[in-house]
């Protein structure tokens, strides 16, 4: 499998290995949110207020929870700040 | 590091061992774009109209390349497709 096919497996099995304990397994709520910021980006969750306005901020049809589209629109947008950084240095 | 963060990497190192070959070194021309397209998605860049057309879809900003932004707009949505079919089977 090619390096781009295989980068997008890996987030597609990220989404739903995280999404999938609890509710909804094809939707983020916040506690799997959280869990998924702090173990795979080391993003530290912080208080409920930090995660609350990244949800707001992720929660682009404000359900409440992260959609697989929303996830991916937030990983893409951290992509391109690691790229922008890459090509400073 | 982290899987996710890993996708991330691959996502950059992909597009830059592509758009570095010609011209500016941070956008994918033409055939630096039918090159990733054949190899990384074995998607047949086909007549020159179909790369034309796929390079206009892309081409969010007009200026007849593909930088980063629209590279990573382009595979969100292909891994969204792909996600989608993973959830029906």
């Amino acid at each position: 499998m090619s390096q781009l096919k295989t980068a997008m497996a890996i987030l597609i099995e990220v989404f739903h290995s995280y999404s999938g304990k609890e509710g909804d397994k094809y939707k983020l709520n916040k506690s799997e949110l959280k869990n998924l910021l702090e173990t795979e980006l080391e993003i530290d969750g912080g208080e409920r207020r930090e995660i609350k306005d990244m949800m707001r901020d992720l929660d682009a049809d404000g359900d409440g929870e992260v959609d697989f589209q929303e996830y991916v629109t937030m990983v893409a947008a951290m992509t391109m700040v690691f790229n922008e950084f890459f090509q400073k240095y």
